[in-house]
C-alpha cells in the first residue's frame, strides 16, 4: 500500500476541477486507458507544481461530471496515483495531493520549465468516422515497398509520356508577359476558363454536349467526389456503389459517414436488377457507378444495364455519379457513350482526369454536372483551397488545343493494349485450373478470382516472396470481403515482366494450393454471368 | 371555384404516399414556399401519367408524417392544386386528382418524354452552417468587374516575375526520363519529398527548426486552414480569430460550424488582454492569429504581446495555428522571428505559402505541425484529393534549391516597398482630417478608418463610380462589423495608379462627407492604441 499522509487544506475543490478540466484532454483514440491517461496528467500538474502538495482532488463523482468521464475511471485514476505514493484517501475524507517528497518543488518546477511537457493533441481531434475494411486492406498492400513484378497499378509508364510537347507545354504559361498576365488576371475557382472550354469540348466523344459553364477543374478525379460527397451526403445516408468497387470513393463516402451499400457486379456491369432491390428499402442518396471500365473489373456495363440505370435513377429520383476514369484507354469493341449523353433532367454527375491518360502526380480533373449542383460544388472546393493551380490548368489546355494528348492518347492505347494482351495470354498459360479472370477491353487491371479454399494471406506472403505484388480483393469489398479476389494492373510493367511475373505467381498459388485448402472464411467464388457469352470483360475459366 | 369531379377508385393511398415520399424532394433553400413545391410536384406527376385522374391523395395527416411536412403545408398544397382544377376534394372524403381534361394522357406523357421535367437536386443537399456576414460582404466587393483604380488585392505585379526562372523549373521535370521517373515514382500525401525539405530549410530563416517529416505540402494557406478546421473543429467548437481578420479564415471556420469569436486588433497586433478574457469563459478549440502581418491591418505583432499570447496559450493549453502568409514581404524594421520558433511542448500550427511571393494561380503552401498532428492533417487532404500536383513542387523545390526564389524576393521587397511608400505619402497628401491608416511594414496592404458618420455604402458607390475599386472593412469581420474600415491593397497597382486612385478615394471621400453623415449603423472608429507610440503599422490621424 500507498503510504498515507493527508494535508487537507482549504483549496476550493471546484477550482481543482477547473485546472483538471481546462488542461486535461482525454484521448480517446489511444491504446492507454482512460484512467492512466488522467492519472499521468494530474501526475504532471503536481511535477510542473501546477498542483500544490496537500491539495485536495475533486471528488471522483464531481471530477467524472466536469470531465466527462465515468465516475469508475476517475477512481480508478485515483487509486493509481495513491499506487505511485502521490495521492493518498480515506473514505468520506476526500483525496488529496502529497507533498512531492524528494526533490523540493523548485527544483522541479525548474525542471519543468526546461523540458515542458508535449502539447497533448490527442483530446482536440474531431470525431472521425469509421475508416472502412478497404482503407486497411490497402494499407496492407502497401506494406513491403517496390517489388520487382509490382501489379499495384496507380502508376505509369513514364517512356510513354511526350516528354517535349509536355515541357513545352508546362513552361508556355511563361513565355511572355502577356500570357502571365492572363493567368495572373484569371483565377475563377471553377477553373481556367480555356481548359473548361477545352474539356466542353472533348466530351463531345463521350457523347455529352455541354457548356463550358457546366465543367469544373478539380484536383483529379478522387476530389471531384470527395467534393460531391461533401455537397451531398449527410451522415447516415445511403450510398451504392458497386461491389468489388473503386477504394477512393468508398474512402470519400465513409469519409461522410454515409451508409455505403454494396451492389453486385458481373460480366456486364452493376446489377440493376440487385439496385433495384435496394432502392425498393432504401431511400439512396447517390449510385456511384464506374460504366466505361469497371473499376476494378475492367467490365464494360452493357447497353442493358445502362438502361436499366436510368430507368431506375429516374424512378426512384436518385442522382447518378459517373466516374469515367479510364475511358479513353480502350483497346477493342465500340466505345459506348457515357451515361451523361443520356441525361435529359440533369440527374448525372459525370466526372474524368487527366491523372490516369498522362501520370498520377499532374492532379487535375474535371466534373460536369447540372448547374445548381455545380455551384456548390465549386463553392465547397473554393472555401477549401481556392482552386486548382492555373500552371498545370494552362498546360492541359495547351496539349488539348494543340491535339498534343490525342497523339499521346494513340501511343498509350498501343502500348497498353500490348500489356493487356500479354497479361491475359500469360494467365491462360499459367493459372491453375479454377482460377477465373475478367478480360477487359480497356484500362489497366484484370480482376482475378482464385481457386475456392485458397488461403489469401498465404498467397499474399509467398507472392511478396516470390518478389510479386498486387491489390487484394479486400481493398474493393467497402464491407471487409472480397479475399477470393486479385486485382492485377499491367499499368507500369512491361511485358516481359508481365510474363514472368504472371509465371510467378502461378508458382506462389501452387505452393500454395498444395499446402492444404482451409475452407474457412472462403466466399462462393463464382459470380454470376450469362452462360454461353463472352461479351466485353466477362468471367473466364479455365 | 374549381369545377368539382370525383374519380374515386381503388388505388391504395400508401402507395401513393411512397410515390409522393420517393420522388418529392423538397428543397428549403428554396424561395418557394413548401406548400407549391409539393402543389407543383403533383402536378408535375399528374402530367407525366405517373399519378392517374382519379387517384385519391393520401389524406394530409398521412401525407405530412411520410414528407416530414406539417399538415398546414399538405393541405395548402392540396388547395392550391384544386385551385389550378388539378385536384378536387371534400369534407370527409379525401381529395382526388382529376383527370386531365384537355390533352389526351398519351399526348402527355409523349410531350413530357420529349422535355422531361428538370431533376430536383434542390431537396437533396447536405445542410450547410450559415456562412459568415464577410462572405457576402465579400461578394458585394467582387461586383463591379475590373476598375482602373483596383486597391482590392488578391493579384500581383506580373512584371516582376522572373520568367526565364519560372518557365525554366516548370519545365525542368520534364526535362529527362530520370527525373521523370522519380515524378512518376514519388506521390506521397505529404509532399514531393525533395520540396518538403527544401521548406524545412527555408524554416530557418524564421527561426524554425523543423525535420522535413514535420512538413507536408498543401494547394496554399487556405487549404492548410481548412484542414486544421477539419481536423480539430466540431460544430459549435469556439475557435478565436483577429477581429478584424482574415475572410479565409473565418469561411474556413463557418464551414465546420465554428462558433468564431473576435478578438480585437490594436498597433501591436492581437489584444492579449481581451484574448484572456474569453480564454477565461470559454473552452477554445484554436487561436488563429497573423503575427508577421496582420491581415488585414498590415501590423507586427510586439514582442511583448506574443509573450502574452504564448503564456495564455500554455496556461489554457490551447493551440495556436499560426498564418504566416506574408513574412518574406517586408520593408522596414527587424524581422521578428515566428511563434513557432517558440514551441517547445508542439502546440503551434504553422503555415506558409508560395502563391504570395510568386503568384496568386501557383496553388502551393505548407504546414509545419507535431507529427500526432500532421499526420491526421495529410490523412484528411489524401482522402480528398491524394495530394498536390507534383510539377508545381518540383519546380519549387528548383527555384529554392538554385536561390532564383531569394534573387526575386529581393526585388520584390523593392517593387512592393516602394507602391507601400506611395501609398502612404499618397494618403498623407490627400485624406480629410479625420481619416486614419495604419502604416504597416510588410505585406501589400493598408487598413484605412474613415471619418466618423461616413456612410460606408454611399462612399462605394462613389467610389467606384470615379474608377475606385477596394475591399469593404466589413470582409474581415465575421459578425457583420466593421463597416467604417476599408483595405487598400498596392500589389497590382503601379506608383502612379496608386497616387491617382488614392486622390480619387479622398474626391469621393469628400464627396459623400459633404453630403451630410447619418449617424445610424456608424461605430466608434477609434481603436485602443498606445498613447505616443509610434510602432509599426500604428494608426495614424490626420
Amino acid at each position: 500500500m500507498a503510504p498515507w499522509c493527508h494535508f487537507p487544506c482549504r483549496l476550493d475543490s471546484s477550482t481543482l476541477t477547473d485546472v483538471l478540466e481546462i488542461a486535461f484532454r482525454p484521448d480517446r483514440t489511444s491504446e492507454v486507458p482512460m484512467a492512466r491517461q488522467l492519472a499521468d496528467h494530474v501526475a504532471t500538474l503536481v511535477a510542473s507544481g501546477r498542483l500544490a502538495g496537500g491539495s485536495r482532488l475533486p471528488a471522483s463523482r464531481e471530477a467524472a461530471i466536469a470531465l466527462g468521464l465515468s465516475r469508475k475511471t476517475v477512481s480508478a485514476a485515483y487509486q493509481q496515483l495513491a499506487a505511485r505514493g502521490l495521492a493518498a484517501g480515506h473514505v468520506g475524507q476526500g483525496t488529496y495531493v502529497l507533498r512531492a517528497r524528494a526533490a523540493p518543488a523548485g527544483a522541479l518546477r525548474a525542471a519543468s520549465a526546461r523540458a515542458p511537457r508535449e502539447f497533448a493533441w490527442g483530446g482536440l481531434f474531431a470525431r472521425l468516422p469509421p475508416a472502412p475494411a478497404a482503407a486497411l486492406a490497402l494499407r496492407r498492400c502497401e506494406r513491403g515497398g517496390p517489388s520487382p513484378y509490382d501489379f499495384r497499378g496507380g502508376r505509369i509508364e513514364p517512356s510513354s509520356l511526350p516528354l517535349a510537347d509536355l515541357r513545352w507545354a508546362m513552361g508556355h504559361a511563361f513565355r511572355s508577359r502577356a500570357g502571365l498576365q492572363t493567368l495572373a488576371a484569371h483565377h475563377d475557382p471553377a477553373g481556367w476558363p480555356p481548359l473548361r472550354r477545352e474539356i466542353a469540348r472533348l466530351l463531345v466523344r463521350r457523347g455529352i454536349s455541354c457548356d463550358a459553364r457546366e465543367v469544373a477543374v478539380v484536383n483529379g478525379l478522387q476530389h471531384a467526389i470527395d467534393l460531391t460527397a461533401r455537397v451531398l451526403v449527410e451522415p447516415g445516408d445511403a450510398v451504392v456503389m458497386e461491389q468489388p468497387g473503386y477504394f477512393g470513393a468508398a474512402l470519400a463516402f465513409a469519409a461522410r459517414d454515409a451508409d455505403v451499400l454494396g451492389v453486385e457486379v458481373d460480366g456486364e456491369g452493376l446489377r440493376t436488377d440487385r439496385l433495384a432491390r435496394v432502392l425498393r428499402l432504401r431511400r439512396v442518396k447517390l449510385v456511384y457507378v464506374t460504366p466505361a471500365t469497371q473499376s476494378p473489373t475492367g467490365v464494360t456495363m452493357s447497353a442493358a444495364r445502362r438502361e436499366a440505370l436510368l430507368a431506375l435513377a429516374d424512378e426512384h429520383q436518385v442522382p447518378i455519379f459517373e466516374d469515367d476514369y479510364d475511358n479513353e484507354l480502350r483497346y477493342a469493341g465500340p466505345v459506348q457513350p457515357a451515361l451523361k449523353a443520356t441525361d435529359p433532367a440533369g440527374q448525372i454527375v459525370h466526372a474524368g482526369t487527366f491523372s490516369k491518360v498522362l501520370f498520377p502526380g499532374l492532379r487535375v480533373g474535371y466534373v460536369v454536372a447540372p448547374r445548381v449542383l455545380l455551384q456548390r460544388l465549386v463553392a465547397a472546393r473554393a472555401a477549401s483551397d481556392f482552386g486548382s493551380g492555373v500552371v498545370e490548368q494552362a498546360a492541359l489546355a495547351g496539349l488539348l488545343a494543340t491535339g498534343a494528348l490525342d497523339r499521346h492518347l494513340q501511343r498509350a492505347r498501343r502500348l497498353y493494349g500490348r500489356r493487356m494482351a500479354a497479361m491475359l495470354a500469360s494467365l491462360r498459360r499459367e493459372m491453375p485450373a479454377g482460377t477465373r479472370w475478367t478480360e477487359p477491353r480497356g484500362g489497366h487491371v484484370v480482376w482475378l478470382t482464385l481457386p475456392s479454399g485458397v488461403d489469401a494471406d498465404r498467397l499474399h506472403e509467398a507472392a511478396l516472396a516470390l518478389g510479386v505484388a498486387y491489390a487484394r480483393g479486400e481493398v474493393f469489398f467497402a464491407d471487409g470481403g472480397g479475399g477470393e479476389h486479385l486485382a492485377l494492373s499491367c499499368a507500369a510493367v512491361d511485358e516481359p515482366t508481365i510474363v514472368k511475373g504472371v509465371g510467378r505467381l502461378a508458382r506462389a498459388l501452387g505452393e500454395v494450393a498444395s499446402r492444404g485448402r482451409p475452407q474457412v472464411g472462403s466466399r462462393p467464388a463464382v459470380r454470376d454471368r450469362p452462360a454461353g457469352r463472352r461479351s466485353n470483360g466477362t468471367q473466364r475459366a479455365r
